[in-house]
């Protein structure tokens, strides 16, 4: 039993709300727990300058956190002048997993900005981040879908992300912001609906992991994958069926 | 009557919702019709240079739009690696309008910093930020009240903020962004509870305006204030009463 | 009777010099007593891109004061890496103020930008900057008309500005820094020559301010304006009968 | 076979040059190939904010290409103004990387820093950073621990680091430039002397990627780093003796 | 006989305002023909990090342009963020040239800043720069002594600087922007009251430079340095003979 | 006699190795003595904005230092987000000497990026670069002229630099730090293969200096130039003998 009285392959209660703003062409307010994220797309018809011509799409993500997301207050990196290595380091983690299930030929010259600004921190942000991003994402390229620019949604399949971490010699799944300040190790796993691998990023905090704990984690995080993804189809409805190739056996 | 079929003397429809993120000492949702704007107070045990051993407080307020709470996407300021000039003047007008009503010697020497992030902008931005930090710096120093650092809440007055401007020919009151944009004459008003100006800014956009018309606009701004400030007091509830000298006239 | 012996409405000795430095289209060294700016005005011969085809010009301001203008040394901005808020601020007003009396698509697609560079700063110094740059913008102007480019000067009115404010309880014209600085209310207007207002500029630095208030000081400011508008069209000579429609009206 | 004529499972020649610049602690010419990092480790007396009074040392690292160590011209980022992402990334995991083998009660109140220069790029440049970081760091602690600072390294093992990945449907090995940017997937794997992670990244950049392709990628990242775990004892030489508890294992 | 008219070994016409704004320790308007700098001197009773303790004065200097100094404008420094090449080149030029002249352990442990603000620049403004800094700084320590800071200024000597170069293959003294702008070869000397060097820079902007040529700049700049330093110990007036052991030989 | 051994015309140990990283078109690390520089040369097809549609060619070249090419750690510019004034100095100096001896009409609209990075620094860093970098853009250019770009290398003649100074009151020829930094003056003299000069920059870095510690300190410059330029032409191999109309008296 864990301090919040969740079981090791348990995660917290998920939510995702479309349509949570108003002006962009997809959006989602997704919680995980105490953690909650403003995920928005936004349909650029333009891309940067390394694919100008190419016929290809592309997909950029930004992230940033309101200054009190956190128990202290972060001050802002506008004010700092720059954007620290840690909001890079997300952004361009979740930019990668999203593009990973994008055709991005079929997508065509148009850039899809994902935002997702933390609202409020408990742990997980970043891989909260990516299954609000996802659903926005569809939504947005949904939208493109009705205004008749794709016959199909050019996504080849559904992506969800989840933590597991070791935590106090147990492994467990979705730690929240106290498991997390206090994790053995940490880490972070993206996954397709196929059920493989998109990231694994795993770092050992206090101490080194054995093989053993990287399998007992990368099941957890299997698991909890598998019950996110279910929420991710709920939220997106009709949507949902558009998505991969995969309508049939993954529902 | 106005395109959204509102009167001339009518705001949009306005709520506050206290509470709406955990961590912060204070925080509000405040909705002027589609314009939402969360609020945050954060209590720092510590002054800007300038007051340090003074005995004083400080009030400080940031301003930041998500790039999405507008119909097309705006860039980061963190990504630009600055604050733009439209940021500055807002955040400055936030700080030094609150200000104006704390007793900042009775405050103690700590810094209250007011972090407005706007999530959904339809006009009435800067206005909707200032009545809604009033709020959330209200709800802080009641806290720092329950812990026993102050008797009474070192605030001298209510203050609350709203737009008007001349559209078509006529004062209205409370702008969305359809009217602001074709706004001959742009103001906002920030009052105190006692009836008195706090800050006047107004702008001859498309045109010059005369004496008269800014008798008027001065008029609708009056009558709105008065009717927001109802909005606060209910919001604060029992904290309301805490507020200034004037509980008795006042409600 | 004020410390430096002037009475309320009297503004402070006001001169305008032209052609204070050689290279510039338009050139003004402007004292408001002991505060000395210089304004020039150059003209380039492209637009903004928000602007670009359109045929319409752009009025840009930039603000900025020597290391020394003031009593103690402020840093460079240049040093710091980045315009501050105050500065923003400021030129934003001049700017914004300065394209009121400009008929822009009259204007050609050209940008004027008018520098204010404040050589020694005594209060007053974006007052004094708006009134000098108009002098700066309508000389450069004329430049133009002279090469051919204009049959008239592109501007609708003349322009100038003053500040009014509350001392010791009394309201009074054309604040000096001694002044300013203890003012309890300080506000800034800017006025056309058909005596309109372009920008009200209002804050309870020290205390709120009531209506009646607000009354006199406007009544000061018209008057400060008209004499100060009177200097403008001394030093433009010739080129003062070419602004507006208002000719016979003004002189 | 590879394209260059190695083995699936065959690291590029590895050689570690100790002391190859003479003003640093510790500093090393790594190769992996035509891959080339110059290594230094430099002491501080003192610690960031968040250590100071813990009695705990800290290590940092930055990393940087040289312009031309690749086969076109990077801007610097100095010029620019700004770190990158890809830096800041690799610079957070080299040194977290570090830190993990570190006993910083132990070490004492002062800073290591680690610079890892890139002076030719062919793949591989963080686990050559991480490779020979942990030499020059070392070296440096061996060189306190001559001046009696230390009685013992305060290093609790040995750490070395290597990348897997997936080229043309295979498992390989320390994949050189022309491999990597053809890889379906991408991992680098850091371990300690004991054969725990440390640190595993994986990346499904082409496609995600299987359970069984992870467990082959974490089986050649073994072999791999036993093997560069002997280059990294032979060139310490005698120091190598001095670290983590596990001396008669290792040699 | 040179465009302007002048011989080989004329200066412009130089002139040295004392006391042209109010607020700093000194304050000079010096021009070289059309050239315009205000040059003023600040005292700030702290040094630098690396003198702290040590007793030890320290002189910095500052220099910028107008944007409209120029035919054409340049983008303030300020508003891109950085501090060019050019100008911190001539700051850090200026700044060792002044600190040549002083005492800096008989100055104290004070900060000296010297600000040069081209107004109107037709060339030489960085040796119109340090002959004038010298002036203001001179008024500066004047004032000092007065309060009884020092017994006796802490300059040893004189300093001023000029131009030379080579024009149409001619030697000649004192360029300005046209001269400047065509020259073969270019060079700023800077000497001090007893004729010897502080500083030579020569560069052959078109071709390189002979022996020969050099010995004729060279003497060419001693009599150019002699003759400004006249109108230097003319606007000193009385403090002129307080500078330096060297008072009977100069004057 | 010198600490170090040397005569006062004696330079350190010069070595000047080709080719020493692989990807860039011309790259040198050149030695003088324990300074080390890489010097790399990048041929890019396009020309600064200035430059565009003049068929003309340009030179830039940029200058950096490792973190630990000093006996303490300096701070990254990247790190610090500006470059200072010392490195704008210095780069500004390299291009300006390497362009003096390159006919850049016949280079053809194209850029040579200079690279200079210190790997290990101890005095003479400038000058390393500059007579590095002339071994590096020779062998880019010869690069260019094995394609058929050119029929003959673009250099109208040999270019190097070295340092002297006056060091406890004797001229020495081409300090290293020790000396450098105790050093009465400090010259850095760029020379032609013709014997000419191109840039001469001499500071009176403790004192002033007299016209004939120039003249001795000059003429050691000439035989510092003449000794390093046969190394040049000795690294060059058959390359130095197409550079100039020289060949004859040069070899």
């Amino acid at each position: 039993m864990r301090a919040d009285g969740r079981r090791e392959n348990e995660t917290r209660d998920i939510r995702i709300e479309r349509g949570y703003v108003k002006h962009p062409e997809g959006s989602v307010l997704i919680t995980f727990g105490e953690t909650k994220v403003i995920c928005t797309a936004t349909i650029e018809e333009k891309v940067p300058p390394f694919l100008r011509g190419s016929g290809q799409g592309w997909i950029t993500a930004e992230y940033s956190m309101l200054p009190r997301a956190t128990p202290t207050r972060n001050q802002r990196e506008a004010t700092k002048g720059k954007v620290g290595g840690r909001t890079m380091e997300i952004q361009r983690l979740i930019g990668r997993a999203l593009r990973s299930v994008v055709d991005l030929k079929k997508m065509g010259e148009r850039t899809l900005w994902i935002d997702c600004d933390v609202i409020q921190a408990d742990g997980g942000t970043r891989t909260a981040s990516i299954t609000g991003g996802f659903v926005a994402m569809a939504e947005a390229m949904h939208k493109l879908m009705e205004k008749g620019v794709y016959e199909k949604i050019p996504l080849t399949d559904y992506l969800a992300a989840v933590s597991v971490g070791i935590v106090s010699g147990a492994a467990v799944l979705d730690l929240n912001y106290a498991e997390d300040s206090t994790a053995q190790v940490d880490m972070n796993v993206v996954m397709t609906g196929k059920g493989e691998y998109v990231e694994i990023q795993g770092t050992g905090e206090e101490r080194p992991f054995s093989a053993p704990e990287l399998t007992n984690m990368l099941s957890l995080a299997k698991e909890g994958i598998d019950y996110i993804m279910g929420k991710q189809r709920e939220s997106l409805g009709e949507i949902a069926s558009q998505i991969g190739d995969l309508v049939g056996q993954q529902s």
